[in-house]
């Protein structure tokens, strides 16, 4: 790879520990985190399924998921022009071009973009945080990614819905806060939950994600899923993190 | 006490490792489960509030609770009588009949019975199984308290809404397989999720119970608390639930 050509000034590439896989990112700026590496571990793309990412960011979630499943093709759709350009980069890097694609485009018109029914599996890494009622600067990239400016639970939940194949599988991650509203979210737009999984920092701290798995048209009757625990002491992972991370014994730094 | 009069054919006297606390239960039919235990370990009464349980059974949860609580009132609202009055007779046992009630009546007509308004806290451990359609024997006593014939999900979130003053507290323990319906049933009476802890038999195991603080007018935000671990390995419990049974080193038989 013509590495020179691939890389913009500001960003680097990081690993990924699957397959060699590397990933651009900004230097300062929106990185991806152990959420998105989790939700790719929760979600399962079967044997000729086809898989959209709304709102990609670095578009780490279609190409953990290329390199994971048996799915045929993925997709990641980003609002932020820079970040979907970089993310084409990524997919570029690693040589998955044939079964990976990043689009630029508004989650708001997703099934305007790809059709209806057009994918059994969608996932989002969403923003988690609310937009109250003061000044903000919403220009910002970081803030974008972080909060719902261009995009809340409800209209997250109606594009997913809308692209879903009857009985597609929706997969999301975020805050455990927001549980209440997202079952609620997810049901207005005939998203049942079907498996959820809480994530906790150590084997006695609250939860701080919840990953949820949605079937469209499904019927109500959810799994609940052993407490995912990510340190078994500061700075050491547990097995079953070294094993998501693709790691063997050192704790990432 | 005089046993003889307390204790009638068929029951025997268990025991509840809290302040030397005794219960009367049927020899065969429904006894009361690690559910209700859990239940009372996580609901809250403070100092001065009145509590209600619906559908009481035993009557475990209001004797649990003032064993447990600063609570200034404790009542359970049974519907099967025999029940009922066998609760009201674990209450003498215990000579707690100036701060404990046991009160015969059907959920469905609570608010009339206790008046609108009127708690800080309900608890419940309602019947886990939805009824199909199927012919069922619902005139058994086990049915009846582990199937919702007398008592569905949307009229035990109404009762207790009705039940409750602005901002009082539901506790409710249930099947993680229903948190869907549930979330959305309280919702639907202005109970808002707070607090939520699931319950793994081991580590790695799903969860098979969910205890759920709702607040009456409550803001949507949920504190997911870590998941109760029941057993360290087969028939050996962990630290924690030897502490929520009151008991030393030995596992219960």
């Amino acid at each position: 790879m013509e590495m020179d050509k691939l890389l913009k000034q500001g960003e680097v590439i990081d690993t990924l520990h699957l397959k060699d896989y590397r990933i651009i990112q900004k230097q300062s700026g929106f990185k991806f985190g152990i959420d998105a590496v989790l939700l790719s571990y929760f979600s399962q793309v079967n044997e000729g399924e086809r898989h959209l990412d709304l709102g990609t960011g670095t578009g780490v979630i279609p190409i953990l998921l290329q390199a994971q499943t048996a799915g045929e093709h993925f997709t990641g759709l980003e609002i932020q022009s820079d970040f979907a350009e970089m993310a084409s980069r990524s997919v570029r890097l690693n040589q998955i071009q044939d079964q990976v694609d990043m689009v630029q485009g508004d989650i708001r018109q997703a099934s305007q973009i790809f059709g209806k029914s057009s994918f059994e599996v969608v996932t989002s890494n969403p923003p988690y945080v609310g937009v109250g009622k003061g000044m903000v600067n919403v220009d910002s990239p970081k803030y974008i990614a972080k909060h719902e400016v261009l995009c809340n639970l409800d209209q997250l939940s109606m594009a997913a819905s809308e692209l879903l194949k009857p009985r597609g599988r929706f997969y999301l991650v975020h805050r455990p806060t927001r549980l209440g509203e997202i079952i609620r979210s997810l049901s207005k737009y005939q998203l049942e939950p079907k498996r959820l999984r809480c994530v906790q920092a150590y084997r006695d701290s609250n939860a701080n994600l919840v990953l949820i798995e949605a079937v469209k048209g499904g019927r109500p009757e959810v799994t609940v899923e052993s407490a995912l625990v990510v340190y078994e002491q500061k700075q050491v992972y547990t097995e079953q993190m070294k094993r998501i991370y693709g790691i063997q014994n050192v704790p990432e730094s």
